[in-house]
């Protein structure tokens, strides 16, 4: 048989994903008409990021719609590990939490795995990556969560909090299941081997269900707290997986906020902004014009029409245009390119006066 | 070649223990009377646990002492871990703890692992353990330390303050290193992997040389900290190491708080204490009275005599006149009981009033 030729764990994300096979391999659940029929019931509008199957996988998303019909509301968590910069790949499961927390008026957990990052990466101590923690949660805050329903926790800072819960998923993980879920080797370090535990303590902070919008890379830590939530006598927490967004070089694998060339990050000006799509985002379109004009050129795998489908054209009728310009040889890259970049400049503009006001707002958030 | 007969780790303690052999196979230096004579510079007399060699073994005691003598002073650190109500056998570096206190106007640190406990014992919650540390907190209080130079640290409630530091000592602990210190298996869950961290955490709570009263038992965990340490471009804790508090049934293993008919805890009533000492310390007596008048008994392995020793008579001359009586049978094993118990008696009456009291300081001492 074939070696599987891409790669997706909470550390390691390479190749061209299969995500179909990813469903597979992982045994979560497509997210299916149905579902999406069944949660507009509530919400009266489908996200267009659930629409498009940028939210394409879940587990148990049933389960949270069939508690909330019974009036038993569910809470939200998401996070982030906070090692660079935030990019714009980091805001997708984070638009999707302030949808649905708008939509079902429900709790918030944002966490900040300053842990995490500073025990993965050589080069950061703690210092960096508590500082980092604080930098990334003023993008969240500027998203626009409630005040009063959002909390956003810092590994290091909250550990009374987190810790003790962390202790209870620990006592029921045996080293071997954590080996086979994320290949840790002799030479992993203690931190590591325990720190999963971390990221599975906010599931438990309010007893009742729990939805994660997350990037299918996480998914592994929650396949551990699912097994291991009914020996708690908890809930099982559900998800609800974005697929990876993609780097400006192409769409393998995912945007690494810690190469520069990969990532366009919340905190850009426009000019870089423009200068980045213009010199690295990977085209679908052809070598010469003429050849553009002619026979069109591929949208499916075009980088700035990526980021447009996924984050900056929420609008489907202009989207499917451009895609169909685009297709058709109408729309040239440089054109798509010029859209995209105005999209994100406009998008950003926006984005960095919130976030500049979410340094007074910070003290509202922090648990 | 011959196995051990005996094993000393963390979490288990079984055999004769030659304390000779553990000082060769761990490493240690044993307490010279040289090393004795440098203290009593600074101390003006020898604790009776020093002289005696209750306290046999350490690890870079002379460093303490290079840097005191140089203007530079350490802290103490000890700690429980509070599986069950407290036995007499815990005092023992708390006593030594307490006494060098005094002695050189130092910092003490007590931490309260019940994050281990919890762990490590398949039948006690957190809730447990968190209990029985607030109780145990209490016989430490009990002993007199001075609340503005003491903290205690239960290691749940001061995640905050030990948690970062933990992490960054398990960032340079690979599995590997923590499997062949502690003989971890593939069912080890991943919080005791971790948890020695937390163990080593407080050597780090001051920017200065720190040293550790502790039980041999407990040697493996800051063997791991003093490699560590340098990497941290931290001072390598120094130990000082007790041998085991024997158990009533006689001196192979250690006093187990887990078993109600080996241990004598510092709640015990007078009347328990009698019925304890007469019906289980083991006994280095004759069969008969007449044999022992004629023969004589062995205070060393006469269990009674052992307490009396390593806690419960502090005077060298009156030791020694009990020691010599009963080796030549002039004192009876019945004797020698009455003796004990009327001293454990005198010393748990004091402590239990001191332990009622502590109840009211315990929020001075709490970090």
């Amino acid at each position: 048989m074939k070696k599987e030729s891409f790669k997706v764990t909470p550390w390691e994300v390479s190749g061209t994903i299969d995500y179909n096979k990813l469903v597979e391999q992982f045994g979560t659940q497509k997210i299916s008409e149905k579902l999406l029929k069944r949660i507009e019931k509530h919400t009266k509008e489908i996200h267009f990021m659930l629409k498009r199957r940028v939210f394409f996988s879940h587990r148990d998303f049933e389960i949270i719609l069939d508690e909330y019909e019974k009036g038993n509301k569910f809470f939200l968590y998401t996070g982030r590990g906070p090692s660079s910069k935030v990019h714009l790949g980091h805001l997708i499961p984070w638009i999707l939490c302030k949808w649905l927390q708008d939509k079902f008026d429900v709790n918030v957990y944002f966490q900040l795995t300053d842990d995490e990052k500073f025990l993965v990466k050589k080069d950061l101590s703690l210092e960096d990556t508590k500082k980092l923690a604080y930098e990334n949660a003023l993008d969240f805050i500027a998203l626009g969560f409630k005040s009063d329903k959002t909390k956003i926790l810092i590994n290091t800072k909250n550990a009374n909090k987190l810790y003790p819960i962390a202790l209870q998923v620990a006592k029921k993980l045996t080293f071997s299941t954590a080996k086979a879920v994320f290949g840790f080797t002799n030479e992993t370090n203690v931190g590591i081997i325990f720190y999963t535990s971390m990221q599975s303590a906010p599931c438990f902070l309010e007893d009742r269900p729990c939805l994660i919008p997350l990037g299918i890379d996480q998914d592994a830590h929650f396949r551990i707290t699912r097994d291991i939530a009914p020996k708690l006598k908890k809930y099982k927490p559900s998800l609800i997986h974005n697929i990876m967004f993609p780097p400006l070089q192409g769409i393998g694998g995912k945007m690494s906020a810690s190469d520069e060339s990969t990532a366009i990050y919340t905190t850009d000006s426009s000019k870089e902004v423009e200068q980045k799509i213009k010199k690295y985002a990977f085209s679908g379109g052809r070598d010469t014009i003429e050849e553009h004009r002619k026979k069109g050129g591929n949208p499916d795998i075009d980088v700035s029409f990526q980021y447009l489908r996924m984050i900056f054209e929420p609008d489907d009728i202009k989207l499917e245009k451009i895609y169909n310009d685009y297709k058709s040889g109408k729309l040239l890259t440089s054109e798509l390119k010029q859209i995209t970049i105005e999209k994100i400049n406009v998008f950003l503009k926006e984005h960095q006066k919130k976030r500049e006001e979410a340094k007074k707002q910070l003290g509202k958030f922090l648990l």
